[in-house]
Parts: structure tokens; sequence; C-alpha cells
């Protein structure tokens, strides 16, 4: 059975591309198994295609093939690669959307490679406009059929991937100064502060002039109330019970957020 | 060969859930087919999923395994449950999701439990948040890999299941009273009146001041005409052929119709 | 292991009905692959569903059997068809929707039948609203399982099938006379004229009383200027490097282009 591929674009799902990449993997191996991860990304959001990836990777079976497509460099002198890791792979432009993977799971890193053998390509001369159909499912196709990863193409040193700035939280005592780094479809805020950063404590945090208490789930506050949680993803975050904090709080991303400590971390 | 694992939520797909969903089944077992009913759910919408589940279910293959995740619930007192019929499986959050299914078809409904054995979870201590990742799709991953249903928690009282209080249509001589249940895609106004009311007979819908006779198919009236008929799904609805009947009608979901029957039934 | 199967429908994602196209394919055989090109096709827009089909069918497997149902005469006396390529098969309403095909690949196309026989419907009575689910899905599901082509009803004449009158470019000397014929989701601006009409020559296309120099790829302009290219599903296309070309130039669907040469072709 092969690997699976997991797939990541900003394409949308009104015209036909995301098919078309299936088709360009299933003309190679019609047997592997293809997850969406989403192709709702905004027209070459690499950022949020970076949040995105990193969040889903942990969950998928080891040895699976992540493709992440938000290119708006296709064509230009902007690398195509593949990373290995101890327990999957990444194939995408060198544009900073792997940055998270590389960044959360660096210790996993093994191998990074530029895509420079067209015999892992769907055609010798790809399209210059569509590198997800010509290079880039083709290669994570042939991937996920046991191809070895260093025949894909030259090696380049892991410190050359391009890495994405995304902005940092500082502490300071036992204030932690962050931002909003994700909105999702429930207009829950998503900062950039980690859930292990106020782990076994008391902890509040201040948005737009409010002061919210760390709670543990939605339920813990009445329905429509705003709620501060770490969520699923390990991030902490602003919600609201049944509702939108979006819809209330009107934020945009990298709008500052402050988190405070109340009891001293052991 | 495994079951099928069908998934329906309101997670929409422009975050990675949904994908990370697939991963967390994948992570049991890759060989399980997993076929998305919808995820374009609106926030919290129960009834929503519960009309969509109940329409879907009896066209699947007997064995699959349905998991609907609609859960504002999450991480509150409200109980993780599985269902099992002769004829498939149900996995949701205990809030009325099912309640379609189950009164659709009840007499095929054999057994329920608590969803308390953590055997068969992702992690032994899930998030709060997201039990989809965590309870539903482990669960439903190890059922359709032929775990044995009953010990997957505690055995519960089916009577004991949460039904959600939907308007049924009354019924005075050859006059039904009824409302809209759904609004598709489409703009068809599908009612809360099942086909099987007039089956055999000549009738006609009022709503909004018209009354439309009762027809066969779209085009049984000229392009841009609202139509009456009994919809795929077995309710009678208001379309408009080649066209919206809400953006003609304006309706909402509850609002009001009325049908007659013509002819008397034997 | 089957043929796949390749769905494309104006049915949206909100409502269940593709979850239920594909439980009526795995209710005939489980074991099919089935992917989605498209389901966001704009409600009855035969020529979109077209366009999207004919872009689509070169990159998956021989064999694959493509469904596409975007249906407006449900129900009424449109015939419902398949046709069988030297390298796929086609499975829709014979409304036009498949007449990019039939155009572009016709000298595959080896034979055409209307599906009369009820062997291969899910059920004999089907629902007069919803063939997708009770003729052109269980057809499509009994082809990708084996079934003879033949079978599948009354040989009917590949002359006889609908095709859509779509615009075609006209060419007077170096001057290419031709229209819009998709805007896509990135806001590229599609037109009717291929590629190969411009092949190694210099070029030029004006739009909207701006001309625009052919270009290899969005990169060869700055970010956020206009840039005309051969798309990578070969026809001539006007795009923004990093933006939406429709933003700035506010285009309507059949809106005229004209392409100028500038070299003489050999």
């Amino acid at each position: 059975m092969p690997r699976s591929i997991t797939l990541l674009s900003d394409f949308g799902l009104q015209d036909s591309y995301v098919g078309i990449l299936k088709g360009a993997i299933a003309q190679i191996n019609p047997a592997i198994q293809v997850i969406d991860l989403t192709h709702d990304i905004s027209p070459q959001d690499i950022a949020a295609a970076r949040f995105n990836l990193m969040n889903a990777y942990p969950y998928f079976p080891a040895g699976t093939v992540h493709v992440a497509i938000v290119d708006p460099g296709v064509g230009s002198a902007r690398r195509a690669i593949a990373v290995e890791l101890s327990d999957g792979f990444l194939v995408a432009p060198d544009n900073g959307v792997l940055s998270g993977v590389l960044q959360q799971f660096g210790d996993r890193v093994q191998a990074a490679v530029e895509l420079t053998n067209p015999t892992y390509w769907r055609v010798a001369n790809p399209s210059l406009t569509f590198h997800g159909r010509d290079i880039f499912a083709p290669v994570a196709a042939h991937l996920a059929s046991g191809a070895k990863f260093l025949e894909l193409g030259d090696s380049i040193e892991i410190a050359s991937l391009t890495m994405l700035p995304i902005a940092q939280f500082t502490e300071v005592g036992q204030s932690l100064t962050g931002c909003i780094q994700h909105i999702d479809r429930f207009g829950n805020l998503i900062t950039n502060i980690p859930g292990a950063a106020i782990q076994g404590d008391n902890w509040s945090i201040a948005i737009d002039q409010q002061v919210l208490p760390g709670q543990k789930t939605y339920a813990d506050r009445a329905v429509g109330e705003l709620v501060a949680l770490v969520g699923s993803h390990q991030w902490i975050e602003i919600a609201v019970n049944c509702g939108s904090a979006q819809d209330q709080l009107k934020q945009a991303i990298g709008n500052c957020i402050e988190v405070t400590r109340y009891s001293p971390r052991f």
C-alpha cells in the first residue's frame, strides 16, 4: 500500500485545478490515497498556508507526503523543493510555506533537495504557471510510491530553506505580549502564544480593552460570551461560546494581545 | 476491506480541521474510505446537520459509519455517543444531530453506547475543544476496522437519546399544514411534509399568497416559473425551473405552507 | 482494481447531494476511487461545466469515468447518455456539457449510448429530479467496475450529441479576434484563443484599451501588474502577478479581446 498524500493550496474549489492535481497523481499511481487539508487559502497567502500545514502535520501517519502549493513565484527563480523528516515528507515551493513545520518539528528534519530531476515530473517541459500539476503532484506521487528521496534532485542545505518572518511573542516577567496569527471559520482568534507558555498557571488575556480569564473549554462561559482558552492546536485563542469572537471584536491578523500569568511557574 | 466512514460537520473547508479528522482516521487505518457529506453546516446549526444526515443515510452501503460533528457543547457534560443500526453506525455528540435518522429509521436501531472507553480515543487525555479529532474520528476508525460496538463504552437507553423538537405537519381533512425545514443550494424550499402524504393524489400548495399545483419535475413548468413537487429526498418542495424559489419568494426556515389534496385517498 | 470516477456538478458543497452521489457509487462498488473535479459550477451553467471538464480530461488515467451533472432539464425529454473514448468514458445529460471534450478530443470518440437500460440504474423507477443519484452515478459505478459499454442502453449517433455553440476566435492575417470564455478563482481572464495560435511568435493582446505584450509566466511582470501569457490549460489568458486581473479590468465572459502576432509563422 502506498503512502498517503495531503494537498494544501490556494486553488479554491470552483475550478478544476485541484481535481487535475489528483488526476496527475492517479496517472502515476491510482492506489494512492489523497487527503485535502484545505484549498481555500486566500490567493498567495503564504502565512496562512504555513499555519494550516504546521497544525495538521502531526495528525497524519508516518511517511505521509504533504504537498503545499501557494506559489506566487511560480515560473520564477524560486526553488521547488522537498524535505524529508523522520516521520514524513514535504513538497512545495521554497517560499516559506514549509517554515511552520520546519520550526515546530525541526529536530525531525533529515534532508532537503531541490526538485531538479525531471524523471519525476509529469513532463520534461513543465508549464511555467502550473508546477502543481507538472512537478509537485508528480514528485509527491513518486515519493508516495517509494521513490528514493535523494534521487528527486540536488541536495540542498537545510539552513538555506526560506523561513517566514513570523512575529514571535515576547515575555517579560509574568507578562507575555503576542498577536493574533489566524482567524478561523468559527471566528476564533488564534494567537501566536503557545499553551505551553501558561501551562499549569492561572492566566488572563487582554484584548481590545477587555480582560478575559483563562478557561478550559467554550462551555465554561455562557452562550454568546467571550472565552479565552488553549485551543486544540495548542495555541491560546479567544472564542465565543456558540458564537464568533471575530464578529464581536472585529480584529485583524497581527493585532496585539497581552497574556498575564498569575501564579509563579515551577 | 474496512467499512466506509462519512463525515458531516460545521468545520467549513477554509481551515485544516476536516483534513485533520481524516489524518486521525488514517493514523488508525489508512485503508478506510472516507466520504464527506458536507462540512458547510452553519456553525452550531444542529437542525441542518440533522436534516442532511437523515437524507443521506439510506444511500450508503450497509455497515457504513456516519460521523456527525456539530458540537456547540464540546467539553461540557453532553454525552459523546454511538448508535448501532441494522444497516449502519452513527457516531456523534448526543445533542439531537442524530435524531432525524433515529426518527426515520427507528425500527433499525439496535443499541447505543456512551463513548467512555479511552482505548478507542486518539489519546487518553483528549482536547476539550476538538472531540472530533480525539474521540469521534478515532472511534469511527476503530468501528470501521471491526471493533466490537459494545466495547466502545457504557450501554445507554435508546430512549435516552436527545431528540430535536422538529415541527411536525398537521393534517385536518384534506388540508395539511407544515413549514419550510430546509433551503438548499438551488434555492429549493423543502417542506416538512413527506411525499407519502399526498401519494397518488392531485394536490396544491399555498405559500406567500400563491397557490401552486403539484407537478412531477422541474421541467413541467416553463423556465423561471415556480413549481411544486415531491423532491428526490421525498419531501414536498417548491422550486423554480432553472432558477431559485428562494430568490423569488424570500422565505425563512419555519415559514408556514399549506398543502391541499383534491382527490380522496383510498 | 476498478477504474476511477470523476464528478463534476453544480450541486455545491453545503448540502449532502455530492455525498449521496458517492454513497450511491459505494453501494455498487466501495473500492472505486472517486475524485471531485468541482461542484461549484454556478447552478445550471452548462458552459462553465463544459470548460472545466474539457480542461481536466487529459490529466486522468486511461479508462477513467467522468460524470458531469449540470442538468437543468432533469426529468424532461433530454437524453441521459454515455460516451466511450479510446482513453476514457463520459456520463452526463445530453445538453452540451460534454461538448468541450468531444471537440478537443473528437478523434478519440468511439461510441455513444442513451442510458436506457435500467439494469444499471440504482432503482427501476428513478427520481424525476435527481438522475445523478439514480442513473448517472450508478451507471458510472458499473462502468468503472467493468460493465460492457454497449449494454448501458441503445446506441446513438455521435453526430447527434448536443454541442454547445461556443464562440470561436477568428483570424485575419496576423490579427486574432476572440473573447473571454472563463474567469477563474485567481481572477485570471481565460480567452478562447489557444496558445497554439501564437506558438513561436511574439504577440500582444488588446483588452479594455490596453495592449499587453505576451510573456512566459506571471513573474515576468512586477507584482500587481497585468501579464498576458499562455496558461497551463493552453489558452491565452490575462493575469496579474500576485493579484487579480478581474479586479483590475472588471470583465465579463464573452467580452472581446484582440491578439496580434508580430513575426511571421513558419
